[in-house]
């Protein structure tokens, strides 16, 4: 008979786990036999003992067999869905789902909300007024059906264990680890039920993979376990040393976003959303789709606007922003070389938009504004980065964080965008 | 400011921790500011990883005054403690406190419960009608100050956060761990207030350490906590590959024990009872005690009936036995050459001796009889076992357990019982 000890002393000494003790753990830990200390204990063990790639197939599958598979063949339309690994001013979902969608693409989105220094989508999306992103399976089905987009969180029946061992591993020093990065991510999207994914992995410090090597392995993993359950997977590697866009924030990063599919907005932001589109078109069968054109020519908008409606929120709603800014200057003349991803999303964190814990409440408002971006020259004394918050009070510790966040020289390097394409 | 997480991931990427960490980590802990789901993640990182000297030093201490740390200064007598890190048949503590109080040694034993295979002190004694482990710190010094021998349950302000890790080790998989073994022992120890300390580490298949060199690294490593914090030290590793004398059971293992109180016994627990004896009186400021004197005249066993009569027990009690026996007959002619420890501290678990869980019963008179000992000739169908029960449907899974656990030859290999002395 099977038990979480012996499990947990088989991974402790190097053992790999059998199919049978993989099962069996993720079920009993979803019904409560295994405990949240035994699971920390062993997902510690996993973490600095590794797990080999038939441990990780296993263990994706069991999380997604402790819930249900959603069944997408009524929605009538290719189903691609993408995922980021979470970074700095990520807020490539928004203008990306209904750019792809304008295609007849269904585009999927199960986000999630912000912990620590990086953003949460739902968050992002939630500052537009009457925006729900609680929906029921069927209203999910519903609205990939038609507009064909839809951003909303992950019902309680998807993934149950990894939802509790999502958690766990957050309190318990057991995130940093390729196995249950990758089986966490992929038990979700293949229970998502979605026909293709493209995975947007995030290198460098604003993201958990610091190490181009890491975040390679972090996505052949993933497109492997996407392949074995028959969902099409392509993953691009892309950069995240230094912020995406012109802003981190939630109303913040929503306006951006807005400008992107009026045809302007941050060059970063309109190449990465471009790269994943093609790479999405290409999944669902349109490899000569030009989604330049559609946010050129307003058929994007277009699509975010019934995206929005359809969820309940007002398109024209004016944002809330907060009232209070603060403005952090150059200190010599030069050209911006760096600004470090990490420390502006734990500014952006600190002053309000991001959460400690779980279930936090976030401003709306707060954030940071970038008003020079690396690459950009600047002249001591003027603003660079632009702080918003709700209470001044903030704007000290957010400081704090940014002290050596930015360097001024004389050339920015230059700054590869796409790193690797996997898949 | 310090948390959790941080601790963890410190440990977990193989940094020592602080002094600091170390204090908060076990203050936290003991007031439930740090949950078990973060301390087994900890502890499975320390497992893996390791810990240094100074770390060990200061996680003891921060165990010590998580609690009380008793005076025994009016106890009046030297005090001299034993500890063993557990083996099957171990019954030495029984023969053993009395024999040394018997020179005006005091001697506290604060002991354990059975737990998995290996037997537990207190669950021993407890067979003898009457007789109380549960007794408070002044109960203890008095009965140490007369009649000198006490052998009871530590409290509950003893070492407090070593008493919730304990637990939680057992059912993470973390308890095989020097520097959590080490830190666990010498706490309790310390903080009872003991002059000096024998320990017996035990190496073979029936020890938690089944290699000598990792029994020596644990022993040196409880030698140099006590000494750094004024208790006076002698560790003697010594064989558990074959169960201690010829009982692994309650009742069964101490009329065994008052065998050897009458100047009888089997010859390996006489020799391993003096040998602890000669380092305890040694250590006393009296090496030149004749302890196997007093097992010949009387001395022993006048103290150990002042022992169970101060503790409630009556000392001419006829002790519980199981009603159900099985004999474990030999296969061939030949010699027993080998008799593996667990094997036969499983098979008294199994048979009822011992718990599987914190809190279950034990019987008092189900175990293993062995009828003939390594070294001992035996011709087929002799009896080599007899196993003892309050339910013959137990037989079946001991004997299970102990298929393979005897071997009949022509030649016994030598024991040495006591492997090596350190201190």
């Amino acid at each position: 008979m099977i038990n979480a000890v012996d499990v947990i002393r088989a991974k402790r000494d190097g053992r790999a786990l059998t199919t049978a003790q993989i099962e069996w753990v993720i079920a009993a830990y979803t019904d409560g036999t295994v405990a949240d200390e035994q699971m920390s204990a062993l997902a510690m063990a996993i973490l600095l003992n590794g797990a080999d790639d038939r441990e990780i197939a296993d263990w994706t599958k069991a999380m997604i067999d402790s819930g249900d598979r959603l069944d997408l063949s009524r929605v009538g339309r290719p189903t691609v869905d993408k995922h980021s690994t979470g970074g700095v001013g990520d807020k490539i979902t928004l203008p990306l789902a209904p750019l792809v969608a304008s295609f007849g693409v269904a585009v999927p989105q199960l986000s999630g909300r912000g912990l620590g220094h990086t953003g949460g989508t739902l968050d992002k999306l939630e500052t537009i007024p009457g925006f729900r992103t609680a929906l029921s399976n069927e209203e999910f089905i519903d609205r990939l059906a038609d507009p064909g987009a839809v951003v909303c969180a992950a019902g309680d029946r998807l993934a149950p264990a990894d939802r509790r061992l999502y958690a766990l591993r957050d309190v318990t020093g057991t995130v940093e680890s390729i196995p249950l990065i990758a089986s966490s991510i992929m038990s979700k999207k293949i229970a998502e039920g979605t026909d293709a994914l493209v995975l947007d992995v995030k290198v460098g410090s604003g993201a958990f993979m610091k190490e181009v090597d890491a975040a390679r392995r972090l996505a052949a993993t993933m497109v492997r376990l996407g392949e074995a359950h028959g969902v099409r997977c392509t993953a691009l590697l892309t950069d995240m040393s230094t912020p995406l866009g012109r802003t981190a924030g939630n109303a913040l990063e929503v306006t951006e976003s807005v400008e992107v599919l009026a045809g302007g907005g941050p060059a970063d932001v309109v190449a990465l959303t471009l790269a994943l589109a093609r790479e999405m078109l290409d999944l669902a069968g349109m490899p000569d789709a030009d989604p330049a054109a559609a946010l050129a020519d307003g058929r994007a908008m277009d699509a975010w606007r019934a995206m929005v409606t359809a969820q309940g929120g007002d398109p024209d709603a004016t944002l809330p922003t907060a009232p209070e800014t603060d403005d952090v200057l150059a200190e010599t003349d030069g050209v911006v070389t760096a600004m470090d991803a990490y420390d502006v999303g734990v500014a952006a964190w600190r002053l309000g938009a991001g959460r400690a814990r779980q279930g936090d409440p976030v401003s709306a408002g707060a954030g940071v504004e970038i008003l020079a971006a690396v690459g950009e020259p600047v002249k001591a004394g003027q603003p660079v980065l632009r702080l918003h918050a709700d209470d001044p009070g903030r704007f000290e510790a957010a400081r704090q964080v940014l002290a050596g966040a930015i360097e001024i020289g004389s050339v920015a390097p230059e700054r590869r965008l796409v790193i690797d394409r996997i898949g």
